[in-house]
């Protein structure tokens, strides 16, 4: 059985990271920042829905430091969703106060050593603990963690080139770490290959951010990641509920 | 035999990403939007002729991401046409709503390790199934992935010190992997060496973009790409219709 | 016991660069730069008290060449208190006149190493000594030195394959080297990896600015850093008092 | 005797990238474009008499995809030639509606190699056929392709540790491949050392542009470019005569 | 005795790259312009005393190609006194025409490596020599090169990991290359570790251009540049006197 078809998929997953214009912001009118506001709102209202219907789940979050300062989460049915919710924001009076800072496409996957596990003997997409998996309800943690990540493929240490038990034996005990902090991070991985730049994404969710930098640390000695992880940018930031978000724009 | 003369080459290539500005378009009253929307549409009009004529062939997408938000995608004769192609674009009110994203020039090719396996022995450039796929009109298919790539020469993993016959071996396991995607993914393979920063240009089309993630990734752990392949920047979409192209700028 | 276990973190750390529109600047009217001034001055007057009930410290020093025009670095107990003070800033009159140049989001830290030598068998973070080091009020030096960093983990040369006595030994005589400057420069590391593009921050005090060069070359040679240190960018500053940073702006 | 002695460089080259600002120009009304057209078609009018006094040379391409418009390439006697020019062309109305898009100083050069072996025992310089070389006219050909290069210096694929019979060797065979193309394309080599980010250029001409690819394709797995080869981004264009120059900015 | 020590500095050094902004200038009226000129005038003016004083040396020279029009190099006593230029330069009228290319902060250094040979037993700060050479007056040379660079730290290439007396060796033949090129060629080493982004800058000036290619391409060879030398972008320009900044500013 080859590589690909041991992974599974679920909603496609979108981060749009955005930075505010804070001179145009602070130079508008209040009128103007209220329709702004308003329309922010009412596009933010629109993802309650989706998640009830199960077709989709969606975060809103701050981010610390100046390569953004907040990020817009989806995960949705396909990838035509995505774009939809990328030109619905871009059309929104509030957009033309922010501009583009960084953006991630990619799925929710459940990777061939983890789905090989679980599946136990039947087909695994029809089980309950997958689906849950593959579809998840993002949670409202006060902190999350991005990043964008590949496997090395650089001469000695190449990933591709191990043979599959290897991967299978090194993937396992790199899991047991992220267990460990089970309750205290939940991970979405998601895949990338063939949707953006790296090969994998990895979107953390705590409700404190230490455990972003323990996790990661501790996994940094681990041979998946210090022998075979590439890892790029890094992103953490703040929940933002309805009122935070109307707190950081308040004038 | 040397290298280059045994690769086949068609109609050159020029993938146009472009990114809306989103703020000058909402800003622009009504009548600004018609005439640019007229232009736009009579440029894409032009499409038409050409390939019925057997002279080229066009697409457009929406790209997912910020990457951009759409790219023309035009295969022709010659460099010239493609210049134009671009210049007529650029002088267009439309145009004058958008900024450049990211561009890149090839030509389409057939490979000497496929082009010396399907010649029977006569002149390849006689062949219609040659000159089909060096030709190829474009399939309006709903999804598109493009990637630029090289082959690397780096230290012991040099693609281009390889013989001859190992690097035909090495093609033919990897085209395996592509042909197993036949009826899923349609891939035109476009040469840029001296056209632009990377050696090739791969575009992929399919009606369920997850076939590019499992394609791609399945190739990965093929050593044409484990030990040679070296990848550029990844652009997903979704084919725009006249329609759906008109449902996305709409306000 | 896991590595991450072994390292002690105090405050998170915000380093927020900037550059002044000098032409935004020097355009505007006497009014709009004396409210501009004001709107700073109110800024900078809300860290005092900060300090005194010792929930944090601050500083800003101006950057020479053209990577900033100064640095506003900030030690807070929370993301969210850095996340805070960039939006309030952000949101000031003067900050309208300045643009984004660099940032870096950390948390002050005492690594495995250190900290296991410093703990004599209690608690550590009960010391005195250990929460002075952690939760650090910043000097008023006349010079700062800020740069990013990795440990490499690549091919022959990996930090993180190393054992942890391997480790401890290279990291006992590194320190010895930065100890060996005791009273000439002043070093606050922190720890970045889930929270910016390099795992450590480090951070340098001094009264003569030849110091840090003098520091910094001399542990180049060490093989912490020789073999296994990765350098970002190096930004190098002159303290801001009130009265300079006045003059700076004063046209 | 030393490396650089051994070389001979004659005319100093500036390729001078430009892409035009399309929103500028299709806004400005006709009166203006007349004076820009004006002023652009009188600084291309005085390259005539400096190419007929055997002063220099110059050349105007239209670049193919979003890397620039167009390319406006010099030979000179002089550094300060090159910098006259561009401050010339940079006072033009025309220049005003362009962009700097990415530039390249050289110094046409023929390597030791090469140089040793054409000298005959005289001195080089004073042969006709090797001051045609240092000093060519650039020939109207229809398509340009340039690109930067450096040999490397990469642990085991250093060319610069190689002893000079081994680079005059591998430089023999690499120069046969160049040679079978005579009279399909035209190689100009410039040397950068000093000057610009690479050690070489490398502007091609030729009647067809598909020759570019085949040349350098073909030598990609000649030693000299498969182990110490290191590419730059590619520029492909095509000639621009003062009709196509006008038919390319008429709207 | 450890390394930092043996090493000897002199006078900060800032190299501040700008672009003309030329839509501006040209766009400007004449008594913006006169008015810009006076003030760029009076700020040259004030260099004179400076290094009639002993307390600095300044220059400015054009550049060739897009990366800049012009820098301006100063060499002062502290980096408060650097900082207080670029700030008195960003407040002139003439600054608001222009825009930052690139720059670099470093300090005039002998190495270990020539110090140790030249202070013959006695303190080299008192030598008369040294000192010339620690705070050098920069000559009117037609010409200026500078480029930052690196000694490598990479797997067997490691320059860091020698011992001292094998690169004192190694320094020593690289440097004869240097003095063979003594009255064609002035050299100014600066180093920049905790400065800048690179260990070491480096100004070279000549009366003919050709000898920075031939003097850096003829270093390139030894062992020194060859295996340890890692270098960053090259800039090159023409003297400016007072009469031809004003003649290249002159529409």
């Amino acid at each position: 059985m080859n590589e690909a078809a041991l992974t599974l998929e679920g909603w496609y997953a979108l981060h749009d990271f955005r930075s505010l214009n804070w001179t145009a912001w602070t130079a508008a009118d209040d009128e103007e920042r209220a329709v702004a506001l308003e329309e922010l709102h009412a596009f933010i209202q629109e993802w309650g829905p989706v998640e009830e219907a199960k077709q989709g789940s969606s975060a809103v979050y701050a981010i610390v430091g100046q390569k953004a300062d907040f990020v817009l989460m989806y995960l949705r049915e396909t990838l035509e969703d995505l774009n939809r919710l990328e030109t619905a924001f871009n059309k929104t009076a509030f957009a033309q106060y922010t501009t583009k800072a960084y953006s991630y496409v990619s799925i929710v996957e459940l990777s061939n050593y983890a789905a090989s596990g679980s599946s136990n003997g039947g087909d695994p997409m029809q089980s309950p603990h997958v689906q849950a998996r593959l579809k998840p309800i993002l949670p409202q943690a006060k902190h999350i963690c991005f990043y964008p990540m590949n496997k090395k493929r650089h001469l000695d240490d190449n990933w591709y080139t191990l043979d599959m038990d290897k991967r299978r034996e090194l993937m396992h005990s790199h899991g047991l770490i992220g267990r460990s902090y089970a309750g205290k991070v939940k991970q979405i991985i998601t895949g990338s290959v063939g949707f953006d730049d790296w090969e994998w994404g990895v979107t953390l969710f705590a409700e404190d951010a230490l455990q972003f930098k323990k996790l990661i640390y501790e996994m940094r000695f681990d041979e998946v990641s210090s022998r075979y992880g590439e890892f790029g940018p890094f992103y953490v930031g703040n929940l933002l509920t309805p009122e935070s978000f109307e707190e950081m724009l308040k004038l």
